[in-house]
């Protein structure tokens, strides 16, 4: 077998790594750093690290002569200060809050983990020289870490289960009659607000005032018209009548000459319900996603927004 | 510094890696394997790999002495494989279907990509030894790849935008008074439900009418009790009454006693409605989800249906 080198690297990029910065001072002084891949971990007792050094790198001759080096697993909000390092002909460091360690070795802030490494041995690795080096300091920051796959950036989240074995699912997933995203959408929104149905009950507010509440909060200074539009996107229709009744119990309050045109606010009264029914729903979001980490709740939310994206009603599209 | 093992390999475990499964026969026949996530790409041209053998590794003789070894690096759903290799005193390779490569290395299947290796170097690192390879034959065969972070297996996802600058998202977030995951979820339900409103009119179905077909479909042989509780999760009221009335479309049919107990499913008018409404929900979602990668739609699907079973309605949790 010839080895094409693009469809190895392709095949080499299915193995997920993380992203590090490795920097040294060279012995004129002059800080060197570069975002690496290839680092691994070598052994616990005595604790060592290696990664691999690009034998025609601008800074290969600072690390393979340095004494001692600084590795950086860059947390998952550091894709632009990988980039930077990735680059030639910059001054990487320009701009950037350093520390200094061992062998005055640069010190970045605001990444995952970092190590001091001592180089201990430098091996020959094809266009790469491989350098070890014994770990003699290193903090764990604890950000969750930046991860690059098949040559994109990516964020680690929780393996999904093989197979819908949990409750609903199967259920959900089995039926072909329903289409999978609209159900799970659907009923993970209608259960989420299943509990503030006692306190809308409380307050006498059907569902659709509610609509019209939360949308006039939400899409600030719109026109009766435009509140009555939005709340239609939920199915419920409703009308200026009901935008005028709402208006004389102060739930919402009208600004501007009368009629379609006019600029809806949430009234005082509205303020208050809405703060309480927030602070229920708050509760009831937060024990949804009790299960889920950091970098779980930010994905989840980019992903719902994307669908709104690329869902959005045309009379809301951006021109 | 005094180096706490337990702490640096917690701190090195920020560092996401791939999970490998590395193979090889030693010289009396003996397939041996383990699992490995030191995998790191060295060198393009020669092709080379490195992975790191712990010294009191069961099977480190082999490896050691092996003219050529196997990598593996697993795909997502190959957890469990990584698991058993990483066991001892089993026979790892019982029940697996096995290629042999070059010096009759076992080959595994199903994994992301597969690489067959010439032992090229065998370094000293500490309590491991490295071994160098160059790749004399690889295969790259695409499925997602199984990641490995802070001690827990994962999927990578793409990288969610630090800010919300992409439209809805800002003014959804800034807003305090209302939750953002409800807000989301709701927009995303809503906005998916736009595209079937011009075929629920032409088909005289209201909003309700589509909520009760819908869930005899996914509930199938719940009782006309049932079905009017299930209904009743998404805020629209109906009865007894209103089943009858799509009973008399044949939309749905009943079966038993008349009565609250009767068991309804869809009848064959409503298993044709349904049938179109689905093609159109399906062609909505596979465009909401057109940016979503494979792994995406996995891990969103499974996102959602956590929520899904921490907020069921207490009349619906398992007992």
């Amino acid at each position: 077998m010839t080895i094409d080198s693009k469809q190895l690297r392709n095949a080499l990029g299915a193995f997920a790594t993380g992203v590090t910065i490795v920097t040294t001072q060279d012995k004129s002084g002059r800080d060197a750093g570069m975002t690496v891949n290839s680092f691994s971990s070598v052994s616990l007792d005595p604790p060592m690290v290696l990664w691999s050094l690009a034998k025609n790198a601008h800074s290969r001759d600072a690390f393979l002569n340095a004494e001692y080096f600084g590795v950086h697993i860059l947390a998952v909000d550091q894709a632009d200060l990988s980039a930077k390092f990735a680059s030639r002909g910059i001054d990487k460091f320009s701009g950037l809050e350093l520390a200094r360690g061992h062998g005055n070795v640069p010190l970045l802030d605001g990444c995952a983990a970092r190590f001091e490494c001592k180089t201990v041995f430098r091996y020959e690795g094809g266009d790469h020289d491989i350098l070890v080096g014994e770990v003699v300091s290193f903090e764990n920051f604890g950000p969750p870490s930046l991860v690059f796959v098949s040559g994109r950036y990516a964020v680690a989240v929780d393996k999904p289960e093989s197979s819908g074995n949990e409750g609903v699912s199967p259920e959900l997933e089995e039926r072909g009659t329903v289409t999978v995203l609209q159900s799970l959408l659907g009923a993970a929104h209608y259960q989420c607000q299943l509990g503030i149905r006692p306190e809308l009950a409380r307050c006498s507010l059907t569902e659709p005032e509610f609509f019209m509440l939360g949308s006039a909060a939400f899409h600030s200074q719109c026109t009766v018209a435009e509140l009555v539009r939005f709340v239609g996107v939920s199915g419920h229709k409703v009308s200026a009548a009901d935008v005028d009744r709402l208006v004389s119990r102060r739930l919402l309050a009208l600004e501007g000459e009368p009629g379609a045109d006019a600029r809806v606010h949430v009234g005082d009264e509205g303020q208050k319900m809405l703060a309480r029914i927030t602070a229920i729903l708050r509760s009831i979001e937060d024990d949804a996603m009790k299960d889920f980490g950091y970098m779980e709740i930010q994905v989840f939310k980019q992903m719902l927004r994307k669908i709104i994206q690329r869902t959005l009603p045309s009379w809301r599209k951006p021109l």
